[in-house]
């Protein structure tokens, strides 16, 4: 899923999305509770109305920004109360509440109201999130059941930080809930990645397998190949969106930083092997020319690209499965995308 | 002509630059000149082919430029000393070498190099910089004959300050050199409007009938009608562009702020008159959300909006000229656009 944190994937349209085939995005709760704020998305008729997307949308619960984007914040038993980001005022989040401005936004995949822990964080600390994102959980089962289950499907939280206990208790617990879907949190605000590799893996053994698990924040193209491995389904991440703001260009011959020296007389497309509009038509050595420009255009190209190519890699990755070639398809992956150009 | 400073109309891909129709765009010599260089370009095959735009293209003389951008400028009798506004190295235009890198540029239409002398300035001081507007335009012109005149069309360009005599001198002289266009530069770097109009109307008397007459740097659609009236066939203008990433839009009911709370909950288009991809799908209710979220889709949406209302209005003039009803036009135009909202 395309981040779209404020009812927009950065730097591209609703009709680039369709033209790319992404069948889901992703919209941040919190951000959009803030701005435009529930009533006047429920007002337009929902998000899907609000931005024209007539695709599907799943929207997090908002725990991940609130613990990391909210400077004041207080955990409480029933939620947390925070201040926006935009102008100090004062709010609260509790699982049901969630729950309900989740159900005004109209996305067709929930999430359950999860508390994120710091990292580091002794495991003491990390059972009392753990545990309380379970309870939660349970009660955002219970407003979601007030609701409308066929239009919307709820996914819960596994939590439990760097601690294959937690981790593993958790992921038990959360497949008890038996909703349609499970999500693995990241180990925290601020995760290094290997820690969530080894975080899922401990989670992965208890999770339904009958139902989409959803790795949250991940990744590099290197990081959905080892997820998808260890069964991994679904992924939500900003780095083809933010790093194509940035000048970088995700290729088959790996990440490639676009302002180089070396594309300076690269008249040719920035991934020989896309077949991307972007690459069917500009060169490398004009994306080049635009970046260092610090022309609009270049953070265009170089998302339509990199989303092009994250959505491509997906596609292949289904396809190897059912074409039992997985492990092929990943090492030649490999083999290409870790070649130093 | 939507301006493409950089090698990109600012926020646009080629590819809506075609689907509005543009058959022609600008591209600033200065600052190609400066990046990516005269040199690379050619390496590319000409500006065609660096930015993939098949359709027609003029290149300014970079004299505007050179003149209200350049901190540090020499004028000698047979060109200027500046230094680059990017690194500060040190360059000279001559008529002749602005000649020579345009034709490296490779558009379809260039402009001789004129000095646009500051405003106000004295009679006399605007008198030497028509005299070597002159002298220069001759030596453009000579350096012109030295290339294939078939593959770019020279125009040169009416200056004179805000003097009418001035302005009618240098009509004649421009138009004794028989180019295939002329143009009227603007009253001067940072010039009010009323000013140019005047300055237009003292030109035109003495310029061809049967070449296009360009009216340089205009303006709001106001502008346009009252120009065309006088006779004026091409502009170029950085309004549409400009405004639409700062959030305004022009539409038929005038110039909007984006930004204002009138469109809070306006769940219709931005312009009900409108027929751009931009109308067909997205609100003016969500515009303003992009616009107050600071998000890319907001500059690009509205670029491309006011892109396609410059191109449509001049499509409209041009319909009723040829339908002998311009003057209807342009009254039933004015009443709806002077309708504040």
């Amino acid at each position: 899923m395309p981040v779209g944190t404020q009812a927009t994937v950065k730097g591209v349209t609703q009709e680039e999305l369709e033209e790319i085939n992404f069948p889901i995005i992703l919209g941040n709760t919190y951000h959009l509770y803030l701005r435009p704020g529930t009533a006047l998305v429920e007002k337009a008729g929902g998000l899907h109305k609000f931005m024209s997307w007539s695709g599907a949308m799943l929207t997090d619960s908002g725990g991940f920004q609130v613990f990391s984007l909210s400077g004041l914040r207080d955990i409480e038993e029933d939620g947390v109360r925070f201040k926006s980001y935009l102008d100090g005022s004062s709010h609260f989040f509790s699982p049901e509440g969630v729950i309900r401005i989740q159900r005004s936004l109209g996305a067709d995949i929930i999430m359950a109201f999860d508390e994120c822990p710091p990292f580091p964080c002794t495991e003491e600390s990390a059972r009392l999130a753990m545990e309380r994102t379970h309870r939660w959980a349970r009660l955002c089962k219970e407003e979601w059941l007030r609701g409308d289950t066929q239009q919307q499907a709820l996914f819960a939280i596994v939590q439990g930080s760097f601690y294959r206990e937690l981790r593993e208790e958790s992921a038990r617990q959360i497949a008890d809930l038996d909703l349609p879907g499970v999500a693995i949190g990241g180990v925290s605000v601020g995760e290094p990645t290997g820690e969530s590799i080894r975080a899922m893996e401990w989670a992965l053994p208890f999770l339904p397998v009958d139902r989409p698990r959803y790795l949250m924040g991940v990744g590099t193209p290197i990081d959905l190949l080892e997820a998808v491995e260890r069964g991994i389904d679904m992924f939500d991440c900003v780095l083809p969106t933010r790093l194509g703001r940035n000048g970088s260009a995700y290729t088959s011959r790996g990440r490639l930083n676009l302002r180089s020296r070396q594309f300076t007389e690269d008249f040719g497309p920035i991934d020989p092997g896309c077949e991307c509009h972007v690459c069917r038509r500009y060169s490398a050595a004009y994306i080049r020319h635009l970046c260092r420009s610090d022309e609009m255009l270049a953070g265009r190209l170089a998302t339509y690209h990199n989303l092009h190519f994250y959505h491509r890699l997906m596609q292949n990755i289904r396809c190897a499965i059912e074409e039992d070639r997985f492990a092929a398809f990943k090492r030649s992956f490999l083999d290409d995308y870790k070649t130093s150009v």
